[in-house]
């Protein structure tokens, strides 16, 4: 059974040190993991990302299912390419499941970049736009693809130390993925 | 034929004008716009979170494109939630177009958060994480999709006054989804 290990791990100093990480835990469980970099793609090539891109389609294809590092990335939500491979892998059919190394709610991690106060029965930024506050850890739409097409998104109880590379979390992750693909 | 407006509008002051707008500018190109707060759902109601993530999944499933007002949101990236509709529709085939009125690059927005510095052949931030730095908007996931699922993303060539506002980028994105659904 083939897990897709989306999440800007990728972004790391050294990616290529967690992709073995990862995919050393996935093997402890009868998964393989595969990771985006796995292509070894140059990034200085010319059209690297657009092969980038379809070299991870091709993964996300081949894979029966995607753990996603959704920890929140430059901003309150996860990162952007990370949650796009969510919604394809959950519009496929595939099991998915993700975690965060942060435990905070979204509105909550909100208010760490922009004042956040109530207006007229619903929380606003300093913009004035709506701050989502269903007491949930991130965006509806990725959540809930987690309840319904995997597992409920892993959250650790506490921020770890190291968020980036702390993979308690994402070794729970690995434990739902092999029990959901063996029954 | 049916297009799937998505985007960070349902976070507006006015979400309902906004939708009304794009509503008129898609009948206006002979499309019909659904927007993810049709269904009317009280979003203090018991369980609203899971009926909205269903409802815009069976909004998605009806259409056979969508729009995404990409424009970066709370951070260097776009909306998360309007991130993870794209992914879904890419998956199912449907036609993707996106527009952002934001002209800026992805690294020249993350400078705006963080320090961005070169750092053996790359771009780090501030917490030595990789700065993808491929002279794209965004992501990469999230612009090739629209380039092999749809149309180059559009994009405003100079911030508009109002960005949450104006939709020059968005009618153009209406007028290509309608010459395409039409060939």
């Amino acid at each position: 059974m083939k897990i897709y290990l989306a999440g800007p791990d990728v972004f790391l100093p050294k990616p290529l040190e967690m992709a073995g990480r990862k995919k050393a835990l996935c093997a402890q469980f009868g998964l393989t993991g595969s990771f985006p970099l796995d292509n070894g793609i140059d990034p200085k090539a010319k059209g690297a990302s657009l092969e980038i891109f379809s070299s991870n389609e091709t993964l996300m294809n081949e894979a029966d299912g995607i753990i996603a590092n959704l920890t929140p990335f430059r901003g309150p939500s996860a990162d952007a390419g990370t949650v796009y491979e969510l919604g394809y892998m959950a519009a496929t059919g595939k099991l998915c499941l993700g975690y965060s190394n942060d435990p905070a709610l979204y509105a909550e991690r909100v208010a760490r970049f922009t004042t956040v106060k109530p207006c007229d029965g619903r929380l606003i930024d300093a913009e004035g736009l709506t701050v989502e506050d269903f007491r949930l850890p991130d965006n509806l739409m990725i959540v809930h693809a987690l309840d319904l097409y995997g597992c409920p998104l892993v959250i650790a109880r506490t921020a770890p130390a190291d968020i980036w590379h702390d993979l308690a979390a994402f070794e729970q992750c690995v434990k739902l993925a092999a029990a959901r693909l063996a029954s």
